[in-house]
């Protein structure tokens, strides 16, 4: 796992500008957003997915890159005072803090372009699958994914939300997101339809047991813990898993989805080895 | 012209949701946003390329519906209280205004990553050519082009900036979507070397005059003919076009780079007769 966090890592440093035509704000704001932290979770799936469907390197990295680019662009919007209003992440003062809200906004706004663009760049890679990941990966990341998903966290904010309605604010904000990270290595690789259908439910149970988990430290971790402001769900007043569930039993539902997710790979055999231990890193980290 | 700009209202209208797993407030922003207004330039320049690089119709629609939705998200973004803090954009309150700024930062979020979606869901379109035209929007709406200019104009504000400093931020800002415009046409169709230098060259030049006829309206058309705030560069002290230049030798200017546009579309002959009509249109537009 730590290898393939220094990768990734090294990966999104070679690919993020330190030079071009861009003013330094826009290029330094944008590497401030992506490098240096995060427990890489969504390059952690595409890793494990590309290793079990047999990507080559490159395409893998070019995956990891481009999930990891998504999601830190999502993380600089959702901290605006707008949205969140969050002051730190990752153990640092978020991007509007260190940039101002003006820059927050552009450099959210290029890493997602970025995306797209280190989905298409790699001339090695096969180009009509290329434009396959591109369409999943836009979706996932739209108005029937995160986007909505966020859409609906808002809306959400203060009010009464049901079980049900958790659930799918959870799937489309962070699930569709973790789904693509371990489905685009299908894409990728032409992986047949079976697998590809056995990836997606592993990833559904994985990113809903990544969320439940997420809502339990919220209420229970402190802040050098969490590397983000803590309690800000109940500050919020905003609906969880543990304000739904209790502490006990959303901790034991995230136990329950990892078991469902581990069951879904048992077709896949040894090869989906890794991905079963990120089943299991989800349930078990510290932050 | 008002046959396409009619046309790429339609295709835009079927493909916005209307319905789905979004909030309505997501949904009803992103249709606001993007329906019932504005000259439709970068459609009409996509049309006018497809017609002559021969792209089938769905294809120009596409990238139509491609550019606009880009165009789209920029201006809902640059409408923020953080960025230019407008409340009029094409004769109505701006998205912000009248949704509120976090559901104005989703819908900009959300329009960026449908125009990506677009370009890749038709199946019918050659998929390895719909990778390539990621790309080069991707490219266009990036830290090298759109964003990185918006960055360099927001660093600029107040302060001096000399005519080859403006020349870049413009080309990069409005000039490098406004090319992958003209571009992506040539790109679906695999049009040879020649006749893709030809168009950007064409591009370049209509882009500038574009944002130098833009610059002398905002100095000299009232609210009522420009449908956004007039005067807004001289109150933020905006290095233009029309405060560097002056009224008149900026208007020169306009009509210089509309005849270079027109000499570089020779050697296309007949086949570029309506992008040679929208080189006209650029500069005599009223708004």
């Amino acid at each position: 796992m730590r290898a393939c966090q220094a990768r990734v890592e090294r990966v999104l440093d070679a690919l993020l500008p330190a030079h071009g035509a861009a003013p330094a704000s826009l290029r330094d704001g944008m590497r401030y957003a992506v490098l240096g932290g995060g427990k890489r979770l969504r390059a952690l799936l595409a890793y494990a997915a590309a290793e079990c469907t047999q990507v080559p390197t490159r395409g893998a990295d070019a995956i990891a890159a481009a999930v990891e680019l998504i999601h830190a662009y999502s993380l600089v919007h959702d901290d605006m005072p707008c949205m969140d209003d969050d002051a730190m992440r990752r153990g640092k003062p978020t991007v509007h803090v260190q940039f101002g809200e003006a820059t927050a906004l552009l450099v959210g706004d290029t890493l997602q372009c970025f995306a797209f663009e280190v989905l298409t760049a790699d001339a090695t890679l096969d180009p009509a699958r290329c434009a396959q990941m591109v369409l999943a990966l836009a979706r996932a990341s739209g108005a029937d994914g995160m986007a909505g998903g966020q859409a609906i966290d808002l809306a959400s904010l203060g009010g009464p939300l049901d079980l049900p309605a958790l659930e799918r604010m959870h799937r489309m904000k962070t699930g569709a997101l973790i789904t693509a990270s371990v489905a685009l290595p299908g894409v990728l690789a032409g992986a047949d339809a079976d697998t590809r259908t056995t990836l997606d439910t592993y990833a559904a149970h994985v990113g809903l047991a990544f969320q439940v988990v997420d809502d339990v430290l919220d209420a229970t971790a402190d802040q050098a813990t969490l590397g983000k402001t803590p309690g800000k769900d109940a500050q919020n007043a905003k609906p969880t898993y543990a304000s739904e569930l209790g502490i006990d039993a959303a901790t034991r539902f995230a136990f329950d989805l990892r078991d469902r997710a581990l069951a879904a790979l048992a077709p896949l055999g040894p090869r989906a080895a890794r991905l079963a231990d990120l089943a299991r890193f989800v349930v078990a980290r510290p932050s």
